[in-house]
This record gives C-alpha cells, structure tokens and sequence, in this order.
C-alpha cells in the first residue's frame, strides 16, 4: 500500500530495530534535539472540501472523489511535501482523480477540461521533489492518473526496444522485459514509485554514471496526446531531420501534452560487473581522478564520488578526501581491460583500491549484499527516501538538491554551494551537515547533489528548507550550474529555471504551448504562466 | 579558390591523371554513354539581373553585390545544383552577400531585413546538398555569409570545451585547436568546405560511426541571434531543466535565428588507432555482425559496412558479401581488448581480417597511405565530391542518399529502396548501379547510405535525378526511414519531411518560428512555409 504522506510503500517504512538505530545515532549527531516522533494524520480526518467539479457521465467510471485518493495525489514526495503532509495542511486537493485505461480516455479527458478550462495535472508514479504535481493554485483541477495504462505493449528483439505505455512503474517495465532478456536499465532513485510517462516528461537521470544517463537518450520515439491533436514520431535509431519533435516533449513536465506511449532503446541484461571502491586522502585529488576516468572514453556504469562525509553517512566507509565507486558492466564481454586502466588513473591521483566485487548481476539493483562499501552505499541509496521520513517525523530537515557545471567551474559552484548552505544551516538550525557526491560524470563536468541535515522546527520544517534553498539555488545560479542536472523544475524551481532559460526560447516555448494547448489548462505553473 | 560551380577548391579538383583514369573506367562501365567535357561557364558571363535592393549606409561595408560572388552564393553542392550550375542556368541569385565580422553585425543585418521584409538566408561553406541555401522564390533576398566570424575565441582545457564563432571551416577549426592537444574531432565528407554553424543548423554527422555522431552531442551551449533578440544557453554537461533549448535551434536549419557562436565538446587527440579491413561472404551476415558489434558496448571509432559494388567503386576490394571497415581509437589507451572482442564477433559471423593497420593518428582524416582497402576508402571519401563534378561534367548521374532505420526494418528498407533506385534508373537512364553503406551503426539502427550512378542525358540530368530521388524517397519513406540521417531537410527534403514530422510538432514548431520570426525572413521554404 502507498503511503499518501510520505515516500514510496507503508510496509516498505523503516522497521523498529531501523528506526532505533536511526534514532540513536541522530542523538549522537543533534544533541539536544527534541526527537518526537509526529505520526502521521488520518488521511480520512483531514476534512477535505467536496470536488468543485463533476465528471460527465462518460468519464465518471474513470473518475475518482475518494479524500485519501486526493489526499494521496495533492503533492509529490519532496521534503517539503512530506513536512507539511505530517501537519495535516493540505492547501490544494485535486477536486478529481482520473484513470484513463487507453489513449481515447486521455484524448476524452483533455477535450473535457479544455473546453471546461479546467486544469489537469499529469499523474505518473507521484514522486516529484520539485512541486511537479502539485495545484499550486485556486480553483478546480483534475489529476490525471496514468498508471492504468501499464502494459509493455510490443518487444523488438532485433533493435533491441519496445514500445511501452506511460504509465508503468519501474520494476513492472523490467518484469515485463525480462523473458526477453533485454533491460531498459533506468534506474533513478525512484525507481519503484515512478513511471516511464514521469521519466520521460522530467528528464529523469538514472542510475548510470556515464554515456546513457538520461532518460532522453533511451528514447527512439513518442506518443504524445495533446489538445490540438496526437503527436506520434517515427522509431529512428537517430535522424537530422529538423529539430526534435522528441526533444520539446522531453522536459515538458505535463505542460505540452500527456506522453502515452514511447518506442525506448533496451539493452542486454549484463553478464559481468566488476564494482570497486577507492578511497582517497585529498578532495581535490580525488576530484582530478574522476574528471580524468570521465574523459578517458571507458564509460562507467558507476563512477560515483562521495566526499568524507557522504561516504561516511551512507557507505559506512571513513576516508580522508573521498570515496569512488567505480563499476563497469557489459553483457557482452569481461569488464577487465576497462576496469584496470580506470583503477590505474585512479592511482596515479592516489586512490587506493579498498574493496573489489565481482558478480553476476540481475541489474535490477536492488540485490546487493551489504558486504562492502559500495554495497553498503547503494543499500542506503535506495533506503534513503523512507530513512528521510523518519528522519522528517522528528523533525529533522533531510533534503538534497542537485546541479550539474563543467569541470573548470566546479571549485567555485562547489565552495558557492556549501558556504551557502552551511550559512543557512546554521542561521536556521544552528548546526547540521553538508555532503556531496557526483552522481553523472560527463567528460565536460560533474552532476554534484548535496544532501542537507540539520535540526528543524516542527511545524515550520517547510518555510526553515525554503530558505536553505533559496540560498543554494542563487550559489547554484550566480555560479553557472544548472537549477536541476535530474529532478526536473516543476513548481520549485521556477525562479531559478526562469533565470537559467535564455529569453528568446522562453519566447518560442510560451508560443508552442499556445499552439498545443491554446485553452492553458496543462500543468498550470509548471515552466511557464 | 573555392569554384562557383562545384564542389570544393578549384585546385584540388581531379587532376588530369586521375580523370583520365575515371574516364577509362567509365566507359568500360558505360559503353555507348557520351563522353564529352561539358566544361563550366564563365560565371562573370552569366548575364545576372542586377541587385533588386541595397542596403543601408551602415550596412553597406558588409555588402557585396559582385556578380561571381553571387553567382557562387546561389545554390548548394548537390549534384542537382553542380547539373544545373554547368548549362548556366541561375534562375534565382540573392541580391547582396553580407558578411558580418561581428555579431551586432548580424544583429543590425536582421533588423534591416525583418523591418524590409527581405528575405534572408543565413549561409556558412555553403556546401548543402538539400537546396538549403538556395533562394528558390522570388523576390529579392539577402545571402548573409559568416565566414568572416571564423575565430576559436575560448579554449577550457579543464572541461575540454571551446567557445567557436559559427563561420569557422573545418579545418581552421582543427588548426586553431591543435597547440591545445583538443579536437572537435568532427569529420563530415565536407569537413573543408562546411563551417561550425552549419553543422549545428543542419545537425551535421560527423565521419565516427557509433557514440558521438551528430553535432549535437558535442554541443554545450549556443548564442543565436533571432529577430525577437540573442538567445545564449548556459555551458553544461547535462541537464533536466526543461525541453532543451539547444534541441530547438539544433536543426532549424536557418529558420529560428543564425548561431553565431557555440562551446563545443572537445576531445584528446587520439593517440592510439587500430584499423582493421573484414571481408565477408554474405550480406545478411555481414549485417548481422555490424549490428552485434554495434550492441556491445564497444563504440568503435569507424563501423562502415560496404556492400560488395560499395567496396569494388571506392575501396578497390572485391568481396562477396561485405566489407567492413572497422576502427577503435584512443586518446588514453591501447585498444586491443575493443578490437579484439569486435573482430571475435566478426569471425563469428563469417568475417575475414584482410588488412590491418596501427599509427600514431593526427585525427585529421585527412592522412592516410593508401595501403590498403580501409585507407582506400578513406582517400575515396574525401575525393568522392570531386570525382562526381568530373562525372556531371560528362553527363553521369551521380549522387547519394541517406537514411536511418531501426534493425529490424533495414531488410524491408533495403530491399523496397534498392528496387525503387533500379527500377527509376533502368526506365530513365538504361543502365546504371546502386551501391550502400552503412555510415553510422546505433544500438537500435543503422544508417544506410546509398550512391546512384547512371548515364544521363546532358541538360536534363537535373530532372531525371528528381525523378530517381522521388522514386527512392518514396521508398525511405513508406518503410519507415527518416528522409535524412544527417544530409538536413533544406528545400529538397520538404514533401517527405513533412509526411515524417507529427502535425502537433509541427503546429508547435510553426508557433515558436513566429515568435522568433514574426517577419517571416529567416530562409524562407526552409522546414516551413
């Protein structure tokens, strides 16, 4: 069952032996912090207004009134979410939720709310942190839900790529792949509680370090239900002919249409993995070893830097400069020649190799053993969202933001971007921690996110983050990075996107809405108007 | 000197030797085909109308009305414009050549025309081979030339970028980064005679097979002037921040604004290269291995697959089913353990090692011996252009042309575009030959390229080619192919571009020309309108 306050599935939740340890060591760390624990409201008490609207009779079967389904479907999963979820304040509820079964039901959907100018929201998974889907705004509003349409519908073995409904999650893609032995390997955080339709509308970055990082690059083609019509691109492996038709709908964030079906590029599952971690004893050094491996053409499956502090967080691992972990994995051949070469760079800076593990791999990443550092560091990575909510029960601030910047402008965004959160962190927490990892490595620069710790004020938990964030996202923006590398702009980041979006193309962006969308009932908020 | 009329400089033209010999050839290929050297007007006796416009005192530095000048400026170099440039037929010349040395230059040349309501077409080597630089309407029309803005103006050796004004050649980008130790290392067949911006307007391939092939992947940010005002992205890595704005001007083909200047990705020169020539039998299998090779997570450097007429006409080697030219290049590594794991998969499907080649590269593909089939074909491929002037000259049709198609679609495509290609050229040329290669290989697709030869009648060649083009277009697409991998859509491509388009994009892509271009100026019949 989804929780509709907090991250991902109630059972899934910390255990109580979890939770203790948590707990025990956040005394540690935050003495004095007051430790309550705010349980979370009955969704069914929280006295939500009647829906302002109702369905015509056409679409009723597809519509659903229930509070906690609108409770459930009122935010994403960001910090700040999940804050104000626990104090029971629910500002915006969508008055409807909407489950098409099959394209005509979005088609229907959309002619509806267009010609009511109704807004409508896109519904993937609901794992937003940026304010995504979230009514920002007065008025009537229907969530439309896509995870009825679920289906792996077509599988090119070939070409390797299958044509696949929006509104599947994760693990259901994989599978629904698996006989074929083909994988999308797309695995963002969210992994479990987000849907291909989300991915492909926020640019969602997965878990690979290097080459295919984006969702953007694993997409042959797309089907897109707009107001002035659907939208269906040719299955190419590439093409020169004119601007990308997929390109504007890649990032659109629910703005220009509802994306129902894509062609995505798959891969063999892999067969060999090597996963090391290397420790070095300078930041700088270990920084210079990356940006070297990220050029040398190898392409890491991981290549995943965590400062002192992130490794020591996460990965149990306590190291002077910095943590590597480093993977290379192939379905078609051993891994050695790329793995050793990138070990060699790694030393000529330092690094020193302290744990080795080969295997063969699922590649669903999530069956690690915990029996070495890197390990230990992608058990916590998928763990860390509901470690957050307990976290955030007690009223702790426990939040990360992300950027992207190029090589030569790394030192400066990065000294920008922890002096303005330890300023923040200790003007509204009095004390707390920063820590940094990349989580992409491109040839031309680093993806670095940061998490955030620091002990909050119940029952302003989402004003004390608001500020932090502000502060970070002017670093980020005077110093050249972007306002988000993976965790799309929604409603939160707008300020920071509007500075960051040259003019003139938020000139043609406004003008192709205007054409898709002429009655501005997608996604309010989000982007643009 | 760059000749008006054809391909290239007028001093690398085929000399007398080597026309002899491609006459000789040809006549064995062609009996009874007419052989005479229809040689080039003289373009100061064209008899052009003389400027319908001038243009302002400020501007009027900028301007050249010289007749060979326009003369030079009126079409491409495909082999329709190099057909129709011989009989002396210039039926639409622009008025002006403007040459900014600035960007407010460009800027000030925008306001003019958009406030006059004159056409303009933003040109940079002029070497398109689709009609996109070619004024085909009338009225009068200004020819805006950026070859002057020709300076590496920025070098980051940290993030391996540079900041590049658009009117830069091939070779003097290369020349210009070479103290550096950096290569843009964008090799198209008309890398000397092409320019950065019209790479990144046409979304150029480049001469590498896999991984990076289009411009766009190399491209950090982009400053464009449009009408509406300079749209500049900012230099990342990579990005969630909404649709891409580069996405939008990558491909626009002169219809948003002009690209003035780029950050583009650079590259270490290589230092280690392997080249290795496979023979195979049978072309399904030699396909078979290209797409094997192309899903393993090698990206090799080359992976030119040429069929057996492909590697006879260019590469001198008679094979059977195939030949695959296949190299793997390193800046930081020896690459045996690459090419060894490709040529292994190679021999699995039959494939034969019948030359192999290592050097110290100055990755200027313009180098090689010509020792052996691949160093054959890469000779022939850079002289290809010249040796189809010498052919036009005497009445031959020869041109090429290019898709992509997914794996599982090339049989279809193959089979539906070689017949079309046979049947047109046997009902209007007699006799004649088709030849294909692969010039770029993905995981999903590869990218045929076809080369037509054929005996034409002088002085119509122009339409019988139009005849073969449509025929074979048709073909492209009724089986799913992109009307252009990388040769761009200009004039040429339009009836089939917009079949392949989706009408929403283009409605959305039509609004966001508007609002960039509300004069409707910037190369008009161009994508739209």
């Amino acid at each position: 069952m989804r929780s509709w306050w907090g991250w991902g599935a109630v059972e899934e939740a910390l255990s109580e032996q979890e939770t203790h340890a948590l707990v025990s060591r956040l005394a540690a760390l935050m003495p004095g912090h007051d430790l309550t624990d705010h349980q979370p409201p009955d969704p069914a008490a929280l006295g939500l207004a009647a829906p302002r609207i109702n369905p015509p009779t056409s679409l009723a079967a597809l519509c659903s009134a229930d509070p906690v389904d609108r409770a459930g479907h009122a935010r994403g999963k960001a910090f700040r979410d999940v804050a104000r979820n626990l104090t029971g304040r629910l500002d915006h509820v969508p008055d409807l939720i909407a489950r098409p079964r099959r394209e005509q039901d979005v088609v229907d959907l959309l002619d509806w709310c267009a010609r009511e100018q109704i807004p409508v929201i896109p519904y993937g998974g609901g794992s937003s942190v940026v304010g995504g889907v979230e009514p920002r705004f007065d008025g009537p509003v229907v969530t439309v839900d896509l995870t009825a349409m679920s289906a792996v519908l077509e599988i090119d073995e070939v070409s390797r790529a299958a044509r696949i409904q929006a509104g599947v999650l994760g693990p259901s893609v994989e599978d629904q792949l698996r006989p074929s032995g083909l994988t999308l390997r797309h695995f963002p955080q969210s992994f479990g509680f987000s849907t291909l339709g989300g991915w492909l509308a926020t640019r969602s970055g997965g878990h690979y370090a290097t080459l295919y990082t984006h969702i953007d690059e694993l997409t042959e083609s797309l089907r897109v239900v707009t107001p002035a019509g659907v939208s269906e691109s040719r299955r190419l492996p590439g093409s020169g002919a004119g601007p990308s038709p997929d390109r504007l709908f890649l990032g659109s964030e629910g703005t220009l249409g509802i994306i129902t079906e894509a062609w995505m590029r798959l891969q063999h599952r892999p067969r060999w993995q090597v996963t090391v971690s290397i420790a070095f004893e300078d930041w700088p050094a270990a920084v210079v070893a990356t940006r070297t491996i990220a050029q040398a053409g190898l392409y890491p499956a991981n290549c995943r830097l965590l400062d002192p502090a992130e490794a020591f967080l996460n990965a149990g691992a306590s190291v002077g400069g910095g943590l590597l972990v480093l993977a290379f994995e192939s379905a078609d051949h051993p891994v050695d020649a790329w793995l050793n070469r990138a070990v060699e760079i790694a030393s000529d800076h330092g690094g020193v190799v302290t744990s080795r593990r080969e295997r063969e791999t699922e590649a669903s990443g999530r069956k690690d053993d915990a029996a070495d550092p890197a390990g230990n560091w992608r058990s916590a990575f998928l763990r860390m969202p509901y470690q957050r909510d307990a976290l955030v029960r007690r009223g702790v601030i426990a939040e990360t933001f992300e950027t992207a910047c190029t090589w030569d402008g790394f030192d400066a965004l990065h000294t920008a971007v922890t002096e303005a959160a330890r300023a923040a962190i200790e003007r509204i927490c009095g004390t707390g921690a920063v820590t940094c990892r990349f989580t992409h490595v491109y040839p031309d620069g680093p993806a670095p996110y940061y998490g955030i710790y620091g002990g909050g004020r119940w029952g302003s938990l989402d004003t004390q983050w608001d500020e932090i964030k502000a502060a970070v996202s002017d670093a980020i923006s005077a110093t050249g990075g972007t306002i988000t590398h993976h965790h799309a702009v929604g409603r939160d980041h707008r300020p920071w996107y509007d500075r960051q979006r040259p003019d003139a193309f938020a000139a043609a962006l406004r003008a192709a809405k205007s054409a898709l969308d002429p009655a501005g009932v997608l996604n309010p908020g989000v982007l643009l108007g």
